[in-house]
């Protein structure tokens, strides 16, 4: 790893390397992937994972932040001939919350024109509908394999999931077609290495990031986007608020190679000097148009909170949690109307057409507390977030839905079958949820709880929770606790749904955890850093990695050692030949309703 | 908190003061809770949790571990007049391992005479089934009610278990008797402070400790003790292999409050040198008189695996994972016999009636990877387990059962089903399950995933994991860090249950969250110090203590104030009468299909 002197950390993971897989229908296309070499004695070939690293983790490409990364989707943008470059809106002052001098973060070098649609609707939905594979499917198409060509065991419960054996193209095209899912790409943003967020996809997580008005720099913001994406972020969010807003988003954009998300609300807010009365839908129209041409790819939008529902939350717990929520329900009550982002929607959706920016409903009304889950304010407003979904639609724009918060275990479901049948089985996208609130600082682990069990449920996206969650800001430490957190989660998960390749990784490092491979145990890990530093706090000598034990037990104890010899000595008395005979005969060492217990 | 020569953690937790209820039937019993103040401006009366940390949390207790902790079983039990103290067991070199002069741990000083029965069987569930309701019983029945009256919200799944409203002496008893709950107390751990562990019941943890061949001393296992139950472990097991073994425990013993647990089989192969085939029924035997002397409370006895079941292990990717199954099977094979363990067990029954100690019946065979979760070996040797649980019981012996291990999110609830079914609804006592394989160095996480849902659909107690599993020996902030997160699993189980005392803190610290009331918020949080710590990284002033607002989003943008603001002023409004109309109509602001969505 080389630690840059703006702190960025790249360079592969230990024994890996970055590999290509060209394209078919688009053979320009460099699809990236993760390879894990496994030690000679292992007898097996390489396991390939999914990468949402970037070019941060391959060797050969040089890392300058103020050049940003590559343009790879340029080409195929220009080529689908229905976009124009145009002049774009200036700067205001106001963008950067009118800060000068020394204190203004410096404008991200050589900005280029942006692109708007000419005409129709230029969003992956409006391809997939009629038809078109672009190479953003097949690009994420081909990431959704892992490099796999063999079918995994499939032996999960999918809740009417239907992941296909193998993710074609066209799988891809009818499943955003469908509503399903959603390519989140805004064509001001060619840097992005397209991935897709569905319900018969890989779960995906997203991780939040963001200066505040109390702390926090552009430099961190950008190494926090590596660090996040280095372990495993498929999106991000970028939730600044405060001052510097505008050059920062563009530093980040430009250095993304997954999708930002932004909740336009929070800029639109500083515009106004943080009042919520004061905000206008020219000037949060504005802000869309802004944050469009910079290449933000999903806006959350809180248009779902309809002045109605706030009566609702008066005999909650917690009230309204979520900060556009509760500026929107301000909003509303100060103006007893409903809000723009309600009666300008469609208006909305238009912009997000002409930039291909997906939209993500916000839930403003979300449980903010155990006491507060599935009431009657949040389920109210689910169902006007699908209304909103079928409007989106008409304008071919790509949508997912936002969930909670705070759920005990026996209330999740519900949550993911509302959400289903009201939204058309638009992707959900939630928050955790938070099985219990008792335990802030371990907020991650609360969460990781509710997390694995909804995206199991079939919720596409889930948006990590940091140990800081509802007590500070996550610094670095933070962000990959709770990026790793949100990987054990979302593979939990596939593996519960049989994805068909889900196992492969959990039985590579089984395996080589009982042959005692410790190296490779570590590097097929999620965090090889950590298992190998937690090893050698115990057992640091070298020799203790080719150890047939180890500090659990001893060397005496070692279960895995005594297994092993188990086996030889059994082989040798024919406990092959037993074990063989068994499992012909099925119930000969076992009674008959045993034989069919292998779940 | 007071940090002693020998690194004791004790005092009070932040706010909290030890309070003690004294018992009805047996007027003589207090009962340890703690306490937790509210700020004055809560306008709540303190909130009253369980207590497991024992007298080191009462700055009225003077502690010295070479004292030991004060008998407070001792005159319920001479009531009894059914055990006879007598000379007892000579220590013998082997029990220390033959370790003499300075590498030898110190006897505790002043042991006392064991007891044993002097007739029948003097256990709990012996005393359960005459129908007698002992003061160990309503001990742990006070426990359970946490200082409540009022019975809270019950709206959660409880997939068969009943657990009443309050807990009352004679459900202890009528539980007990049936075997649907252990209350674990050898007669020769008068230092206990009674706990009842069943499905009926709060879900409890266990934590692991012990010193190993490799590393780790018997101050550093008192401390593990000491500190482990001062975040909430209900059990501890001391793992312990290597030398000093006996001296250790006793150690360990004389200190614990909670009940303590063993694997006998790991000392009796210290005592053979290491090499399974050498051991022998009676060299097992004195080894289990030794440690029923001592008063070990549970001993985990990998009865279970039988000769048949070793071939059906032959195709697993992780073969025998359990240290104590894989001697045992390496034991059968070598002898070509079934176990002294499964042979010997009415014997191993009549020791532990005569001390009251609890039998864990050991999963020798569980599965060590998802690949090999819920498969024919594992089921194999749960049927077993059944057919030992009746023989124990015609013992007056208690019962609980070991569980899994390694099992994705789909096959949980198949293991607690066929449990409660095979086990006549003996208490199941699981290790996580750990739901994903590739997360070394953050298995307490994969594994508190399946703890929760395991804890949820009927699990009894659920077995802490540490950062540490697979890599290395936990230290102490290992071991607060896996009983913490199990905390949090064992909690969200409850509340799921639908447990009527659950909600009580969860709500009480989401009002102060939503109050703005900081400092109760990180009091009645699990690890009040870990949650100040975080929330003063980023906003270490005093005076933000009482901020209406967060480090995450500012003065501006907090939500809970602008939603507090938004109830002001839409009471103005009329927003409550308009609220109040609306529980009246019902569907006045919602659809009808929305009306009864109130989780």
């Amino acid at each position: 790893m080389t630690d840059h002197p703006k702190a960025l950390t790249t360079g592969a993971l230990p024994a890996s390397a970055k590999v290509y897989i060209p394209g078919t229908l688009f053979p320009d296309i460099r699809v990236p992937m993760r390879q894990i070499d496994l030690d000679p004695s292992a007898k097996e070939p390489p396991l390939i994972v999914y990468d949402a690293s970037g070019p941060y983790t391959d060797p050969d490409v040089a890392i300058d932040i103020s050049c940003g990364l590559p343009d790879i989707r340029g080409a195929w943008i220009a080529a689908r001939d229905d976009t124009d470059a145009y002049e774009g809106r200036p700067t205001a002052p106001a963008d950067n919350g009118f800060v000068e001098g020394a204190a203004l973060v410096p404008e991200f070098p050589g900005r280029c024109q942006p692109r708007r649609a000419t005409g129709a609707a230029v969003t992956q939905m409006a391809y997939a509908r009629r038809g078109i594979v672009t190479a953003e499917m097949e690009f994420a198409a081909i990431r959704e394999n892992q490099g796999r060509d063999a079918v995994g065991i499939r032996d999960g419960q999918d809740f009417g999931a239907a992941i296909p054996d193998r993710v074609t193209p066209e799988f891809v095209r009818d499943e955003i077609a469908a509503g399903r899912a959603i390519l989140p790409a805004n064509i001001n943003h060619p840097e992005l290495e397209p991935m897709v967020i569905g319900r018969n996809f890989l779960t995906k997580i997203n991780a939040n990031m963001g200066t505040s008005a109390v702390t926090s720099s552009m430099q961190e913001e950008v190494d926090k986007l590596v660090w996040a994406i280095r372990w495993g972020a498929d999106t991000v969010m970028d939730l600044s608020t405060g001052r510097n807003i505008h050059n920062t988003r563009e530093w980040i954009l430009r250095n993304a190679p997954v999708p930002v998300g932004t909740v336009p609300l929070y800029q639109a807010l500083e515009k106004v000097g943080g009042v919520p009365e004061d905000l206008t839908w020219d000037l949060f129209r504005d802000t869309l148009i802004e944050q469009a041409e910079q290449g933000v790819d999903y806006f959350t939008i809180h248009a779902g909170l309809r002045l109605h529902h706030v009566p609702l939350t008066a005999d909650r717990v917690t009230g309204i949690v979520s900060r556009g929520g509760s500026i929107m329900a301000k909003w509303c009550l100060a103006h007893h109307r409903e809000s723009f982002l309600y009666t300008h929607f469609a208006e909305i959706c238009e912009i997000c057409a002409a930039y291909d920016i997906s939209l993500s409903l916000g839930d403003g009304l979300r449980p903010g507390s155990i006491a507060d889950a599935n009431d009657a304010a949040q389920f109210a407003e689910l169902e006007t977030l699908g209304e909103l979904t079928q409007i989106a639609w008409t304008h071919d724009v790509q949508v997912m839905i936002e969930g909670p918060g705070h759920v005990p275990m026996h209330k999740i479901k519900e949550n993911v079958d509302k959400q289903l049948a009201l939204c058309g089985e638009a992707p959900f996208y939630t928050l955790g949820p938070l099985t219990t609130d008792i335990a802030p600082g371990y907020d991650h682990i609360t969460s990781a709880i509710g997390a694995a069990m909804i995206g199991w449920f079939g919720t596409a996206m889930l948006c990590y929770v940091t140990p800081k969650e509802h007590l500070g800001l996550p610094d670095r430490d933070d962000v990959k606790t709770g990026v790793i957190t949100y990987k054990i989660a979302a593979h939990a998960a596939d593996l519960a749904k049989g994805h068909p390749g889900a196992r492969a990784r959990d039985d590579a490092l089984s395996r080589a955890r009982f042959e005692f491979r410790w190296e490779d145990q570590f590097n097929l890990s999620l965090d090889p850093d950590t298992a190998r530093t937690f090893h050698d706090e115990t057992l640091p000598k070298q020799a203790h990695k080719v150890a047939h034990f180890c500090s659990m037990c001893g060397p005496k104890f070692c279960s895995m050692k005594i297994s092993q010899d188990i086996r030889d000595a059994a082989l040798d008395q024919g406990m092959a030949e037993m074990a063989g005979r068994f499992r012909e005969a099925g119930a000969l060492y076992l009674p008959v309703e045993e034989s069919s217990t292998e779940g």
